[in-house]
């Protein structure tokens, strides 16, 4: 059901001014086409961030990595130190926007609390450099690197060097940051019924 | 069953150096006695932060204040908003250690979701400004200013401008904030079977 982002652009140069369209409010139309994209897997103990950049249509990886907290330090260093290589990944490699995963199951209300408050850490830095953040659909992340919205870890890590053209699959936590922002590649300037949000 | 900060810390003098008492970890040895106390209390909208400072045994309010964020914002431009005022509150009021409520009960999944998110905004500005930062019981955060475990959030405002000799009361969200920082001043150097934990 999607077309291009050229076509997508074409549609709205045509429409543009008519408010009638602007009433009914075309699913994605909000979602900016980027050629640098960030995308974020926050978690307390390790956060996986990864920079996709897209030239004439083909993606690949600017900068990756992981926010290694280990168990024995307390839950507010861990977030400052989130906080911090966020902050200093978007100056390094400079992303346009920010993707991630948006409503997941937490087995409860405190790891849910955590998972929070590692999102907190990560979004604020994300914000405070100055870029939007969206949140894509579990199952469309999946969808983007693996084709069906299943795909185990491995899987994921598999897919995101293939399509990247790495030499080596990246570690699981940035290979599903990476999964976050080819799905926003994809998903940004397509006519959808369920697009990315922004948050 | 309290000692005073002064009790405490001659017992501290007193039993340095020995391994047995050391291993038995005397509960509460870990909270500093801090002259100025910065007590937060986020939440997305509306995250109330207080600043008490202790003087000869006597507590005042330094400043407080409330981070506003209407609901047309977008949440990370929210979580942006909360950091960069606590940053700015802690560089302008120089607190020595930062107090927090503990766990709380969410009514799902989602508000725990959205409340950690505030909460690691929040404490990854505290942290990352050098506080340690101390989760206090809820029931003895409205023990101490209220005298009893179940305060109505009226009578917290009104005993928090009472303690600390106020003109008017604060607002709920600032005298929350307030309340936290005074029950940590209350708990830190005393022996307690549930001392604030650092987290």
């Amino acid at each position: 059901m999607g077309v291009s982002a050229r076509q997508f652009e074409e549609m709205r140069r045509r429409l543009a001014g008519s408010r009638a369209v602007e009433s009914a409010g075309l699913p994605g139309r909000d979602v900016p086409v980027a050629r640098v994209v960030l995308g974020v897997d926050p978690s307390l103990r390790g956060t996986g961030w990864g920079v996709v950049r897209v030239d004439s249509g083909r993606m690949s990886a600017v900068a990756y990595g992981t926010v290694k907290c280990p168990a024995g330090w307390e839950r507010t260093r861990c977030l400052a130190r989130i906080h911090e290589a966020l902050r200093d990944a978007i100056r390094e490699h400079g992303p346009e926007v920010c993707a991630v995963e948006g409503l997941f199951h937490a087995q409860n209300l405190r790891t849910a609390l955590v998972m929070g408050e590692a999102r907190g850490a990560s979004m604020a830095a994300v914000a405070m450099a100055g870029l939007g953040v969206f949140e894509m659909a579990p199952r469309k992340v999946k969808l983007a690197v693996a084709g069906h919205g299943g795909a185990a870890k491995a899987g994921v890590g598999r897919m995101v060097q293939r399509l990247l053209g790495l030499d080596d699959a990246p570690g699981p936590d940035a290979a599903d940051a990476l999964a976050v922002a080819i799905a926003y590649v994809h998903e940004a300037g397509r006519v959808s019924t369920n697009p990315p949000r922004r948050v």
